[in-house]
């Protein structure tokens, strides 16, 4: 099996050379391979913000080799792995970053642990597996390795609880999952969950230090007066809080992990 | 006709995977295209500015299918629109953000609805129409879906209006269309304009709050001290203002969209 | 000779198509080039960072055509140069920016100057050599355009002087180079320095305001405390400064150029 693109998502930030070091040693080691960079702006070192933009996007990448790399870990004695799943090929820390992707794409079918040192990079530094550990792994995936060569099985690699949500008659809670770019609010709660709990219309939201504010559900921004919010499905079947030209986090005075109650009023 | 090229401009930013989802539809619909990323830093919702730094940056791009999304009626009537000019094709909602881009490639030969379904995402959410219209639309047409094919011919597409600028002898009025990332300030004049109006060695700036500077007429930053201001016709032929290693921005307290007189003291 | 890559390094940020105007010309001029963006986030008109960064960032590249512009004096009579060293070849302005990644790479074989305009864009601007000049040239080189095509041989090119390091038995001297993304504060001292001042276990530091901290040599983020500050050889072999999760530069009060002194107690 061989592979022709390879996705990357980090925290090293794009000011510094991190990002194109792993670029390089990919363009040495599978040089026909090509490569998506999904984000390297998951803030440092939150694994489970990484976790949810990496399971959010992958669903829409060709057949790949990604490598996820949010590492507090780094130089210590945790596992890197690689999990064969759907049609792509996972690689990354064994500290939860990549398992809701693994969900996303069907399930992890097979977990390995990245033992195998001649897969790395020689010379390999305690502090930058990004470049010498995990890129090298993925151009050998991409370039045909099977990951029984990588190293042993592992069948106790570690999951990211799904955050709660709680679903009862006109009532939703569920924690802040992710705020984007542009300050729209996503909870954990899937459009089914909207749709179990019989939310439709005037709504309120409740925040997690007891602020409300009226909110209708809709479609997509343009459906209410700009400045206003509204509740709707988001473009990764999540439930999300906006606000028309304007920034929901902000107006609602809400934040990753924070708890959010959707009911009617 | 066939392009090898697709050009990308949003203004998702890069801390989310929107962008990435936009690659990865590439991808998988079009595997051999090869994507030049113009910008993802466009103001959230600032068509104009959208519009100003596609116009100055197709020139230089390759034959190519050019996506631009910068949206705040997604999901709303607006249409999507293809536009066929120059040796390119532009995509993108039809708010007037791919309007100066034509213009500059040269008029706008033929105009599209992007109606036709079949060349968008199956399961096509409401408010993402970057990934599940706009990508997958260039995708087909690089490919070489004629435009034909994407919907019905428009006639009456949205183009911004030219920003307005005055000449008289010795005295240019304009408004700042853009700031860039060194705080240089691009002014709606022309060279042209500039020659003009006979303007050249000492002048003053009046800025939007009065505020009055002396500045001369140069070629290069470096023909003035360290923290002087400068007036030059910039790379993209625009009349502007900089300040040798500092901000024009800051030292002469103008933004975007602000009225700016140069003229003879 | 010809290259299949080309390297990207500049102070011009992604907000604005400047970069992409690059990546067009590449595209025109050598189209089956590929391109690695190292970084367009150097601090705008910092030479030394920029220095500093493509140096440790170009051993892990492939052989390439390597672009450097961070260029204060754009439009004036400094020269621009291209050097061959390694597998690679560099080019920029002859402002000392190369000059590190040359080093690093071996030492520059051969120097010329960017006389001949026949590699220039036609119309060059005086304020784009990044887009005019030294894309253009590199596309050239990238196809098989000998150096000596390109201007005459420089013998007294810039040479940024490497930041003194002093070393003694239990102390050690040394600018800060860097501060990366997540602020780890990196030395100009390498790895080999911290050994010749037998220095290990616990230590201080002393900042530039005379501010100490207690601080042990250790080989990994995780070998101390969350919160606790470490000495260990960065993944560039340089002597750095991290805090356990935590931003050494805020913890320490250090900033790049800053002289530290790092101690036995």
């Amino acid at each position: 099996m061989r592979y022709h693109w390879v996705g990357l998502l980090t925290d090293y930030g794009l000011r510094d050379g991190f990002v194109a070091a792993c670029h390089g040693v990919l363009a040495r080691l599978a040089p026909s391979v090509r490569v998506i960079d999904i984000t390297h702006d998951v803030p440092a070192q939150d694994v489970r913000h990484g976790a949810a933009v990496l399971a959010q996007t992958v669903p829409y990448l060709p057949p790949a080799v990604i490598v996820g790399v949010v590492d507090p870990g780094v130089g210590t004695a945790r596992r890197g792995i690689a999990i064969e799943t759907g049609d792509s090929v996972l690689v990354g820390p064994d500290n939860g970053l990549l398992s809701w992707a693994a969900d996303a794409l069907g399930g992890a079918r097979r977990v390995v642990s990245l033992d195998s040192a001649r897969f790395h990079l020689p010379g390999r530094a305690r502090t930058f597996d990004g470049r010498d550990v995990f890129t090298p792994v993925a151009a050998h995936v991409a370039e045909g390795v099977d990951l029984d060569e990588l190293g042993p099985p592992v069948s106790d690699a570690g999951w990211l609880p799904a955050p709660a949500v709680g679903v009862s008659d006109g009532r939703l809670t569920a924690e802040v999952l992710t705020v984007d770019h542009f300050g729209n609010v996503q909870l954990a709660a899937r459009g089914s969950d909207l749709a179990a709990a019989r939310l439709g219309g005037p709504l309120v939201t409740i925040g997690a230090a007891g602020q409300v504010a009226d909110v209708i559900v809709g479609a997509t921004f343009a459906d209410v007066a700009p400045g206003q919010p509204i509740c709707y499905v988001d473009s990764a079947d999540h439930v999300a809080l906006a606000v028309n030209r304007g920034r929901a986090d902000d107006v609602l005075a809400v934040r990753p992990g924070d708890q959010v109650v959707i009911a009617r009023p």
